[in-house]
């Protein structure tokens, strides 16, 4: 090399540096997970929000239009399909292991997660979901056990973890099923520092809080957050949690920052359910989560890096049934998730004293489906939800309950929600988890490092490299 | 701006063209597309190759390693779902358009390609496909055409062309079947200058030619390129036809270039029959022809873009079957394609004038499937072959042929791949295409601009910016 060039070459390293101001690591690390949040939910949820408007094509999702884009594997150690605590594990960890184990190895060795770096390093640190807080994915940001259903050891481990920032439904098994005189998980936390917030206000009323636990408001009906079509005003939304997380774990004399890992745990339930409506609402909801980031890294661009990921696809969803079109305009017609309609559906039979008949059916599968009114029906799919009415309503009351891995749902709200998908033109060829690569978006420093095909594990290794936390 | 920035700013932009030497347009372009091939086609081929190693994971493709990746929309001006005609029309003209459309808008105006642009810019340019060359997708790029059934008329469009380079199996009605009178095609491309070449020894005996049609040799059993799955080496293949054209328009004197499509077109008909070692075999060739384009790109790195997509996904191939796994591997145990299988089963029909044993039928499904061998089978599936056998081969001789787009297979042929596909756990739920996402991987000068989600019409419109087509 000429002396000339290597004078330019370090001029031009210095004066990239100086002009970019890139040369420091970003201080406020944002990492969203869409639980079950394959390449087509995404692409699904842009053809559905242009539908809306009653034109083909797509409006685009915000996190869609970030400027770098990846594509990873998910395969885990114990399997070419991942489970969510696997899938989890790789994501916090950088580290392969088998389906069902939470911040352990292959070998059950526990291995540090980055939001335990990002702690280390002294940055605040923020887990949250809109699912039970000791579930798999965010479990695997701070608890090491070799099974995924040890769920109270988890919410132990939870309470010690020392993160500032926690949210989601609630615990699940806040009382130790081996063992009742074991203490609640909430007085576990609330000894270690912990204020339980109970919804948005419960936060901003304890906001000084050195550490908080943030969850649904007490009359709940679940112990996630409520699927985005079933919310009411009265409930904690994903955009609250992470609105919240920031208010909490800014400090701009922190010069640590902060890391926050943001779950949108409820796309993958929906997915399990084949709810097409559910899930794309549940995405857009994901996205309106992190516009509050977004929001924060227009303010700190310098400063700020967003990753987005999904830990694996679920449900083979794809957009096409065999013709070449998609009809998704007819799944605004839906008002409430598959779980939700069962619910009205349970209501309708306990009000009634099981004489619910099948004109009252019918104007609740209106109400929720648009049938009969913006929805059309053929002759055979009347016929259809009229005999799984006569079933679930008349005669035997051994009714079989439409399975999915999170809930159990009256049959006449799977078949309801199967005739509107088919409507949709929307396929689901399995209920679980497949091998499907899974999208990255990023933006903010450090975001170029993103493009290109990479491994699931290689994520969290680059957030940490980019963000300094191995030092 | 202070006059301290304002000159650090000059300097930076002067030392970044200075030291990167990108200030030049890449002189070589090669757009590669494969049809059909969905982002799950492409990572289940990894998975694939892995899984004959016997291993979980992945085996990285050539071209999935690239180091830029996006993703793009598909949608047509007619349907959210593609077929390949506006899909190959929005890759080479970057015009929205309706399905069915050849080289022509909504309003049926002709739009220019970016081949054409290329050409009128001086660069040399080779239209290559692994199906008929005036099929959809290589039509779009020379052809202006109100249907895309217009064979004929399609194919009197590319003696016009003036392109230097096409390849591919065959011309698709060379005979105008509206007007017997009118020229054949192969006459009016040799009166337009073109060299019709049979097969690669024939390329190379007419390499020295003005202007080249490159085709099969002549005793080829369908108009396209085999699938590499079922080829001989008597075969063209897609490697030897990206080589040849490689050959045919690179001179380094010529200082506008070349640009060269080549469409792996056979991923799509794999996937419209549902068949997935085969499709999956498909991927692996495209890799390979794609390999000898990045050979030339490591000769000439500052001089060449390479540019990967698809027209749109077909089959909503998923990678799992609902159980946790995948059993990929068993797809080695496949021999032959299904038209593959089906053409050894018309064969076995006619030398046997339709005597054929089931002893016999065994034998074949054993050779082609690994049946009975190294994929057992469940009494469940033994029977359905066997009931498939007795339809087809005694009784009645009007036989339920299996339809898909490009082939009319014999129906145990159709049965065994639907069991094989079933055991390496692989779904289908559509035998058209869908909406999904197609893949984008680039690499070279001016690569980094095809990171992020965009419209398949930004492709072509990017590539004529970065190669200065437009001027």
């Amino acid at each position: 090399m000429t002396n000339y060039k290597r004078i330019m070459g370090t001029l031009l390293v210095l004066l990239c540096m100086h002009a970019a101001g890139w040369a420091k690591a970003p201080k406020y690390v944002f990492y969203f997970i869409g639980d079950g949040m394959g390449l087509n939910q995404v692409v699904a949820t842009q053809y559905y929000l242009r539908s809306c408007a009653g034109e083909l094509g797509i409006t685009p999702l915000g996190f869609a239009q970030f400027p770098y884009t990846g594509i990873a594997t998910s395969y885990s150690s114990s399997s070419d399909v991942t489970d969510s605590a696997a899938g989890g594990t790789a994501l916090a960890t950088g580290h392969k292991t088998y389906n069902g184990a939470i911040g352990v190895d292959h070998k059950v060795i526990p291995v540090t997660s980055i939001a335990e770096k990002a702690h280390r390093h002294g940055a605040k640190v923020g887990v949250a979901t809109s699912v039970t807080i000791n579930h798999a994915t965010p479990a695997s940001f701070y608890a090491h056990q070799k099974s995924r259903n040890d769920y109270y050891e988890i919410g132990a481990q939870l309470a010690t973890s020392g993160f500032e920032f926690f949210a989601g439904g609630d615990l699940a098994e806040k009382v130790n099923p081996d063992d009742p005189t074991a203490p609640h998980l909430y007085d576990l936390a609330q000894e270690a520092g912990y204020t339980i917030a109970r919804g948005y206000d419960g936060y901003t009323a304890s906001s000084h809080a050195d550490k908080i636990i943030l969850i649904q408001h007490e009359e709940a009906v679940e112990n996630t957050l409520p699927y985005a079509i079933d919310a009411t005003t009265a409930d904690l939304t994903l955009s609250q949690v992470t609105r919240a997380a920031i208010d909490h774990l800014y400090d701009k004399r922190h010069k640590q920052g902060f890391f926050l890992m943001v779950e949108g745990g409820k796309i993958d339930y929906a997915c399990h359910a084949n709810d097409a409506a559910t899930a794309l609402q549940e995405v857009v909801d994901f996205d309106n989560a992190i516009g509050i980031a977004y929001e924060f890294y227009k303010q700190h661009p310098k400063e700020t890096l967003i990753v987005i990921t999904a830990d694996h696809e679920t449900g083979g969803f794809t957009l096409g049934n065999g013709s070449y079109a998609l009809n998704f305009a007819a799944l605004q017609a839906q008002k409430a998730s598959q779980a939700g309609f069962s619910r009205i559906v349970n209501r309708m039979r306990h009000e009634n004293k099981d004489s619910v008949t099948w004109n009252q059916m019918q104007q609740a599968l209106k109400a929720n489906f648009g049938f009969w009114d913006t929805i059309s029906l053929s002759e055979r799919d009347e016929k259809a939800l009229y005999s799984e009415f006569e079933r679930s309503f008349t005669g035997e009351k051994n009714i079989k309950m439409a399975e999915s891995l999170y809930y159990r749902d009256e049959p006449i709200s799977a078949l309801a929600v199967r005739i509107l998908n088919r409507i949709a033109m929307v396929s689901w060829p399995v209920g679980s988890h497949t091998a499907a690569y899974v999208p990255i978006f990023a933006i903010g420093n450090g975001a170029e490092q993103f493009v290109g095909q990479m491994d699931n594990t290689d994520i969290p290794k680059r957030i940490a490299a980019i963000a300094g936390y191995n030092r």
